[in-house]
């Protein structure tokens, strides 16, 4: 199997389109994981987080070495042990699986369904919090599954008023959506790489807050362990061989991030998610989440009845050389996942995909 | 912090020298995880890996989305659990990390300790094995801390008698020593890919036996749990977002490996080693393994009395963007380590060292 020889446009739930600025930095000469030039761009990559994800002073922000979901297990190895009353809100795989994780590490988990496809009811959140109580809660931001954005400002001020500390899982959200850890009072927040932010997978960003640092648990993961962690990215202390090209490429991404700005980089997500949605009605499609509770990064659309869902995704492939994502969990055949994140949410990446999608579907119906 | 201008001349315990075939193959296109076309270069990079461990038809490989620690941990969580009995066979750095994480891990861990610098006795692990025997076995073929090559075919063979499953951490051994996971009857066996192999860490090789899966425990890791990944590699189901420059990259290395040959690239390695030894006898330098005990590819090199180590490293760093290692534990201060692997195995390589060194040594003694 060659090594692809054209740009494959990356429409699904992510990796999205990498820029050829971040592409080139990780072109670079490799350096080593305590060399000494490669440690100050760690340092700058650590206030660069801080700042991405609007956190607090004494935070503690890093990228682990993984994907969104190795810091999903990060965030789960130091905060939750056996003696941590959990609240999961579920409403979509990702919350499955961060729940699933606080099982893993031992915690009492409670979970608190809601629908796929819809944002969770903070009142549901309070209710469930003033029965039982809990430890920490854990809440996905934007729910790669379904497409929906939950509302992390008031789940958030609803937990801290309970006592509990609020892990939000931002993988989709970060750099696309508003997100603010300071001021909403997360405790601990994780993201990725290779969404909104533009670089590839790899590393993943982390924060944690620090009321997070003063309540985290002795970590059974060695890989993951926060204290280890600290003692690699702050005292420069032998844990792990990261890996320089992808300090390269998140560091370039992260510099792309802050030169657009955080707000214009929002507004440019919201913009062409809406021209996306309109254009989607034109060609008689619907997304699943209602108007209020969709993001802007990715676009659960409906599969027609009359559609065969995977043939669509495969034309796509073979004839535009585009990918879009396949429903997981329940919503498998259900809907597209459409993200328009970083490089890929533009005007031109709008107009190509409603093209192609239109041509596809005519295609299909005329058998 | 700009990045690297020049190529850092990467001769420490790794990483080594990338070629710039492995860097070009890291510059295409990006790829999703799910993509058909990656999809089918992991399968080719299985049976890369089969091959390049030797091991044996109905093995599980593949390449652990982290680094060598990851891998460690992978081989840990899906072999080690609060029932197994373990005995560590602990005589550096890494044999520790390994002992370690078997105990966070919850396994009755005993340890079986030798000498630093030296090679354990098979005669030792027989005894203590016949004394309290044991589940897992946990030993280190290339002792990275040390420069110690242990002799694990015999290690193994005694293992298999006593009804264990040997773990063999093989991370600066896999492509520069001989390693045979089907003949010598190796359990489970990990490496990484910014050693021997060639490519940017990243991404770390692992190799289960077919009685390694059939003994394996439930993982507590999600992200390193075997049922889990063999269900992303094997049948292409979701578990993690992989990186397809990681992947590109370490095919081509591992395509480089194999173009060369195995036999070949152990020789290499032996041979450069065998001329650097010799060379730096001819500076007044020493290596601290007995000569039957040293590694070929991780060479640890006595610091003289008279000489300050750290500011060695520094002039070798900046008057001839050489980079070697430090000693780590019990070492540090003690050692340089400087290592011949992959592409920096090579006769211009060790000219230019010696070279350097000399006339580092030199003028320090000048004051």
């Amino acid at each position: 199997m060659p090594l692809p020889e054209s740009e494959r446009i990356l429409l699904g739930p992510g990796p999205s389109l990498v820029s050829p600025r971040v592409m080139r930095a990780m072109a670079a000469p490799v350096l080593s994981h305590l060399d000494p030039e490669l440690m100050a761009m760690m340092d700058q990559m650590r206030d660069q987080l801080r700042r991405v994800f609007r956190a607090p002073a004494g935070s503690f922000a890093c990228a682990v070495s993984g994907t969104g979901t190795s810091a999903m297990e990060m965030a789960v190895a130091n905060l939750v042990d056996h003696k941590t009353r959990v609240l999961s809100v579920v409403g979509g795989y990702f919350a499955d699986r961060v729940a699933g994780m606080c099982q893993r590490y031992g915690g009492q988990v409670r979970r608190l369904e809601y629908e796929w496809g819809r944002a969770v009811d903070p009142d549901a959140v309070r209710r469930a919090l003033s029965q039982n109580g809990a430890d920490v809660v854990t809440v996905v931001h934007a729910e790669t599954s379904t497409g929906v954005l939950n509302p992390i400002e008031q789940v958030a001020a609803i937990a801290r008023e309970h006592g509990a500390l609020v892990i939000v899982d931002a993988v989709t959200s970060l750099g696309g959506h508003r997100l603010e850890v300071e001021q909403w009072g997360i405790g601990a927040c994780y993201s990725c790489a290779q969404k909104c932010i533009g670089a590839p997978s790899g590393m993943a960003p982390i924060v944690f807050s620090p009321d997070a640092l003063a309540r985290r648990v002795a970590s059974r993961s060695f890989s993951f362990d926060l204290g280890l962690l600290e003692d690699y990215w702050v005292r420069r202390k032998y844990h792990h061989t990261i890996c320089a090209s992808l300090v390269y490429a998140l560091r370039e991404a992260l510099s792309m991030v802050e030169e657009e700005g955080l707000e214009a980089r929002w507004t440019r997500h919201r913009d062409h998610h809406t021209t996306l949605a309109t254009g989607l009605g034109a060609i008689g499609l619907s997304l699943l989440p209602p108007e209020s509770d969709r993001l802007w990064t990715l676009n659960a659309v409906r599969v027609p009845d009359d559609i065969d869902e995977a043939a669509v995704r495969a034309q796509l492939l073979v004839r535009f050389n585009i990918e879009v994502g396949a429903g997981l969990g329940p919503l498998a055949g259900k809907i597209w996942r459409v993200g328009l994140m970083g490089a890929g949410s533009s005007p031109a990446i709008v107009v190509l995909l409603l093209g192609a999608l239109e041509s596809v579907l005519r295609a299909q119906r005329r058998g």
